[in-house]
């Protein structure tokens, strides 16, 4: 039995709101149950330092979590002079899952950072960013071809993410605080609208697991994701 | 004429809303308009090193921006390694406002932190952060003392701030970002609810002011921290 | 009665020694009684970053404390890895105080930093700081004048600062380290020669304090920096 | 044809030497054909803070890389002021796949970190420091047991890890840098002496990857950790 | 011919005033012609960690130039977030030259940190630091010694230093910046009362130099620190 | 008794193997005995920026110890922030050493930085460094004649270094890490092949040292220096 009461492949229930950052060319403050992100995509008619003169532009990401998102007030990064190990994986992360789905070339030399911006903290924030980040994305697109800065279509799919684990023996879809904190496995997969893997990060907590395990694992990931392709497709709409 | 069409001594409308922090002990999404402050107070149950052993307590705050809360992407501090001279500024005095409130002999060897979070700017930061802060702090009070950890009564008064300013040559409250970018004068005041001074810092951003100009800005705020005086005791009725 | 047997409305012995430093454009080393502080104007013929262009300088300044000013030794900031949220806050506070008496134009495309060093404390670095950088500056604006570096005047007028505070319920000029420790109310005031306000700073440290009290604190700021005026007058005639 | 002509299939020649330095407790320089990583495991006699009086102890990671060890130089780290985000991501993977194979709490309240400092750089820098940093561990566990230091068998199993990834739209085994910067896919595997899998972290460089790729690569991965898991095992007979 | 017009083997005048700083335990504003740097002496009533039980103290120095002590102003260092490598050799060389002479197990468990604050730097900065800094400290010592805080006699002699070089071929003493910034051969000596060698650190700056030039440099040295110390004799009687 | 059983004036076993690192433009693994330092030339197309313009190059040294060369485990410096100020001043000594035999306007607007990594330290890391960096540097030189990017002769002379110290009364050459932890008198001197001095640093411990010990010293190093110019000449013929 879940802690949460849900069958093994019941997602958390997902909202994506659009629009929240009056300021930012696109925004979404996504939520999996008590899990809040807020994505914010800034325009910047600048391309990295590394990429000037390709003709072509960069998505990234950065993520950070409220002090108070968590059970526990948790020390702010700053005060420690760097993001940590963990920030820096994870907005490595988005920015790959988005750079995934997006025609760099098309949004000439520019760049768009997705702020991911953790308001409340229960389990899966990295995979509610990447969710929620492919809509802000997705308006900043919007936004930019409204003013023909756009070379050609941008946006090759959708992007999204899910957790999934084994908790007390059993494959479960997108862990919650109270179960990641006790998986056996935890994995995070993040997939396309067509269903294409974009990336895979399994780790065994306790006991390594198995191939058949993995194979599980993955095919709730593929029906989760699915269903949140769908809820970005009525969000956008 | 005020870019908002404001009166002169006219706020904008400020909402004060409660418990929107799921795990802190107190909270409060304050809005002045479009500035937007997300205020959480946590309880820690360890006093600061250098006042341990003498029976209180302390109340101090922090204060950062989301890099989207501008118009324009501002870059995330923890990059450079340390809170700006403008953060620390704010933080110091959002903490020093909320201790002339407060018995600290009352809450005991503890610590409260009042993270004040903005998630949107349009002027006036600050002060919405200290009226923001004072009730989350009240909430987070409550809560001890719903759990008998006070020693007594801890919160002494009100505490509330407003900006004023000289704008185009007029005495204005309640300064917004149009306004103040380029006010000529820019003061902030801190008052209790009793109408006591906590703190005043008033600089001429261009020619110097008179005693007379001085005196009419502090009139304006303090009818103005009276009336968000009387909205913190509604919100926490 | 005062620790140091002033009259509450009676100043520290003060004095500003011109030309200490010998490699500086302009310097002052100024004393309010056991404050001393060393003031050093430095000429760079390169405007920041973010003023190029725009046909005029910029003036500012740094603050830091030897380790042994103080009563205790305090530990070299740079240890700290960065100045504090204290210094921060003071060098900026001098900057803007010098800035509000100088025509940035007529110094051209060029920079002034006024160093403040203090070499013993007992209370007031801040205001004697800026007391004597005004005299570092109008040291560097005349030997820049012998060059045929200014474009017009470029002083404006005289800026000089004092501290005032209620001490055991009395309102009290030019506070010493031994009543500032123990204010009930502690401010700051900047003043140009021709009495206008350029920063008002005021603080509770205990009780909130009136609008008469702060009229009163005010009035004696008046006087003493007229007098500091005349005593600048006279260092650099 | 991959550019070092081997089969998709074929692993570098992989060789482990152990007792390479002279003062570390067990010690390793393992060489994936170009790449060679030198491990040594240095035991502490105290657990980390978080970690006491819980009657076990901890197996950490760290991973560098000299500035020559690559075709450019690139700058050190410590120049940065932190370790770079790749550096802590392959620290914590060395850190958590040595943890799948030790009983903590047989080494006491100990610490173990084994230093993974890569002498020059072909590519899989991290699959070699896993396989190297696993014999340097066996040999501190022996050095432990010598010395009656530990409560009972501490080594569960062995582990190694491999890359793997799609070049050229073939699915290949332990990429060189040649191929590494070409890939479509990239993938990394450890597992286990029993074959179970302690992580699994898998990339699209370009175009996602499907279910069935994801599975040719893990088979390729299963052979080849088998292969070293067999070297291990004559390395330390 | 020098730029000073100095004999090759005559010093700057040289002079040690006392008790310049009020508030530390022993200070000294030493001058080598237009080099000044203020030494005070703090004392702190406990040994660093690494010393403690074993019932002796430690004495260290630190060093730093005001920005505006040279001719072109220096930027602060906490500016770059840590002392330079000049300074942090110039502050391990003034503490092992004071170590040098002093009993550590008579001062007890505490720790005397001797700061170096150049107000005017005309080269030899170093050795002016060391001969003042003895001052200082012979102060601090008597400072205790009248407070029955040493176990005996703990001063075991003077120290002082010099630098010397050669200049256009020919070997001088104590070099000013004009000499310094061309010299072919650059070295400091840092000697005792009683003739020994406490530091030699030469440098050759273009070709190489020769044991003879050594041996000279080392005879102008020896001559000039003996009336270094003969000038602490009088400073301290 | 020397604790290696050596004769005073015997050195370790000295090796210099070349060309150990694959992709650096010269290299060389020194062996002073147990002390063994890994050196690599790079060459970088662009000198630093305060150079550009003047027709000419520079050569530097960085310097590092591996954690676990050293009998007990030390802590990597990046996570301290920044090289501590010993190793700064090893990299500035390497740096300086290597220039004095270097005609920096052969080598044209380039910068030739040699890494010098210590694998395994048992005393003398600095001047193991100094020797082996000349022969990376020496083979980056040929690797630069070959593609006639030289203006003429480079490289003007060997350069060497040894240490020497007073152990237990008597003066001896070459110490290793047991002699140098108990040394008297530490002196590092570093030699040109035509018998010049480059540096000499020369430390009392203990009690300070004469001049005739000081000439001694010398006197070893002289002999022993022209005994690594003859391996270095061995070892690039």
């Amino acid at each position: 039995m879940r802690p949460s009461k849900r069958a093994p492949e019941a997602m958390r229930p997902v909202s994506l709101e659009r629009g929240v950052a009056r300021y930012a060319e696109g925004s979404c403050l996504v939520k999996f149950g008590e899990t809040h992100v807020l994505c914010a995509a800034s325009l910047e008619e600048k391309a990295p330092g590394w990429l000037r003169g390709q003709g072509k532009g960069w998505v990234t990401a950065e993520y950070s979590m409220l002090p108070r998102a968590t059970h526990e007030r948790t020390r702010r990064e700053v005060n420690f002079g760097k993001p940590s190990g963990r920030t820096q994986e994870i907005q490595r992360l988005v920015g790959r899952s988005l750079r995934a789905v997006v025609d760099l070339k098309m949004i000439g030399e520019r760049q768009i950072t997705v702020d991911c911006d953790v308001l409340q903290a229960d389990g899966g924030t990295r995979t509610a960013s990447i969710t929620g980040a492919w809509v802000a994305l997705h308006d900043c697109l919007v936004w930019m071809k409204a003013r023909d800065m756009l070379k050609g279509p941008a946006l090759k799919d959708h992007v999204a993410a899910l957790s999934c684990g084994i908790y007390k023996g059993v494959p479960v879809l997108d862990l919650d605080y109270a179960e990641d904190s006790h998986a056996e496995t935890d994995a995070n997969f993040v997939m396309t609208g067509s269903g294409g893997i974009v990336e895979v990060q399994g780790t065994a907590e306790g006991a390594p697991f198995s191939e058949a395990e993995l194979m599980t694992l993955l095919g709730l990931a593929k029906t989760g994701c699915a269903q949140l392709v769908e809820l970005q497709k009525l969000a956008v709409a």
